[in-house]
């Protein structure tokens, strides 16, 4: 029998560290057959980390970029090649969607004085308190979150917004631990998540982990579920949350928060406050990264695919504020998000 | 540049033929890299190649059947073991949710005289009568639905309803064939339909051997494919219609449906009046198949899954007829089907 195990020590994987000088990434392209760390050395390596997906999950994509600034300001100090911007340019450029990236970058940078002689210190110091304030808003997101539910219930997540997409604990993975802590969740459904198999090989991986009840579906037997099971709650995280409240998320989360409404399920969007991107007004403007059809092709036994057939592989989409009943972030929760009730979060009226 | 096919010459591969005594199968299962025929020489084979997926689709598992029939009743006059109703229940068996399986053998029966010691003959001619009268019904029914779409637009399908999935030519991908042939289609967008791949393993193998434009996405992409691409028509087959007018075809059909109706796109089933299942009264009552979840984990690099982690694999589902625009048979269409309009083209009153 699964005995639950304390809140505290659920969720501890980590994705990301710094340890010994280096940036040490988990390689999620090996799991959950191989748990391989990898240790990277220098600013480059961490943006080619973050472009082939050994990193992914909008925020520790940003703390993995933040210790690539610190990395990027040691090179530039010891006069290696490139200058410092240049170096961030390139760190900057490794995925286009996700908003922690960028604001990552800048936080780091605005920590640190360029006449300053100890600045790596500075910029460390700077992503050691990214990493360390997201597993705070993750907790208190955990808690806010799954106040939410009504439990004993079960509810639906996608992709992984877990551990392994955060600096730990995770946004919605994280609100189902707190959930399942308290006894407001019976069951997880989760999809698997094409191309990539976040949900099957990560989300699968990290619940079984903390000995939380998990089924596994394809992705398009969500609908049928739905229908049948009457999750109370979709509970996903966020690439990158516009002015207006439309999400950026894993492709296939707006089709599960359709169904969701269709079936009378509820919609929570996790996500801190640094996904939240007021320069940008709506979900039309945000770029949708669409990565190499070969993605797709490789379980078909056609790894090149069949010749005179596109193929397109967006790997997010837009689900559009009115979509969404909740959105929890570590300031607080908006529900049913416009323009207004974001401004004023992130301006702290609320 | 792609150059239109002629329609006669379109959809011409074999998924199913009598050959030299026996039932000869391409084996779909090492599609699209490899085209191999299995040849069956008894009953048992060809139930045992149907449960195993070396032909799918209803209609081509009916005719696979219909052939069965004969080769039971051959080995039944040899006198080798059993008689030949448990080698019929054996065939009935090998799947349980298309209906065109027990349709067929049922319609080979009827037409044998258990007296008769040419019994085998009157049994191979029924199985080839329904194999030749499938592929006239889909050219019947590639013009009935063609006729719906006011093209050019693009259209979506799912799975494979295509000549791998029937005696030939297709029953959703034979209206796509003439709507292609007449002008009406300019793409067709397929989801690769997990877990198994139908979508784009067969399908786009099938449009692309007739040039037929076509654009392979993970089925999750479909939400955001409906938002942005406006397609006008969703075409499916399926494995039985209910007497109500509910669709039982392959697992994702149902969340298209949803998406399509809320996109303003429309659902179009196309399938033979051997799919309608007069005895079924609506979709709850279908036996839906659940197979093995290594299905599903098979990609994941973990082959025999993760401890701890559950899997629910149902691989057909229920689209309920307020969903379909319009259900195409060979006897004519029905726009918005229900018990009294499915009842009205069985008896012909239409």
């Amino acid at each position: 029998m699964s005995k639950r195990k304390d809140l505290a020590s659920m969720g501890s994987v980590q994705a990301v560290r710094w340890q010994d000088d280096a940036c040490v990434l988990l390689d999620q392209r090996r799991l959950p057959q191989e748990e391989t760390y990898l240790r990277l050395e220098d600013s480059a390596s961490v943006a080619r980390a973050i472009a082939d997906m050994v990193v992914r999950g909008a925020p520790a994509i940003g703390i993995a970029a933040a210790y690539g600034v610190a990395l990027a300001v040691r090179e530039s100090d010891a006069g290696d090649g490139a200058g410092l911007q240049s170096r961030l340019d390139i760190l900057a450029a490794a995925r286009p969607t996700a908003s922690n990236l960028v604001w990552a970058i800048r936080r780091v940078c605005a920590a640190i004085d360029p006449d300053d002689r100890r600045r790596f210190d500075s910029a460390l110091a700077e992503a050691r308190a990214i990493h360390a304030q997201d597993i705070a808003m993750n907790r208190a997101m955990g808690e806010l979150g799954a106040a939410l539910i009504d439990g004993p219930c079960s509810v639906v997540t996608h992709c992984n917004a877990g551990a392994l997409a955060t600096g730990g604990f995770g946004t919605a993975l994280g609100v189902v631990r707190c959930a399942w802590a308290s006894g407001r969740i019976r069951r997880v459904f989760a999809g698997e998540t094409r191309p990539w198999q976040q949900g099957s090989r990560l989300t699968c991986w990290e619940l079984a982990r903390d000995k939380i009840p998990v089924t596994l579906l394809v992705d398009s037997a969500m609908a049928q579920m739905f229908r049948q099971q009457h999750p109370q709650w979709l509970i996903v995280g966020a690439d990158r949350v516009t002015a207006n409240g439309d999400v950026a998320n894993k492709i296939g989360t707006y089709s599960l928060a359709v169904l969701a409404r269709q079936h009378g399920s509820r919609v929570m969007v996790v996500a801190p406050t640094s996904t939240l991107d007021l320069s940008t007004p709506n979900g039309d403007s945000v770029p949708i990264e669409h990565r190499s059809g070969d993605e797709i092709w490789a379980i078909s036994g056609q790894p090149s695919g069949i010749n005179g057939v596109a193929v397109d592989n967006p790997v997010f989409d837009i689900t559009p504020a009115s979509c969404v009943d909740a959105l929890v972030t570590e300031k607080g929760v908006v529900q049913v998000p416009d323009s207004k009730s974001i401004s004023e979060l992130i301006s702290g009226q609320r």
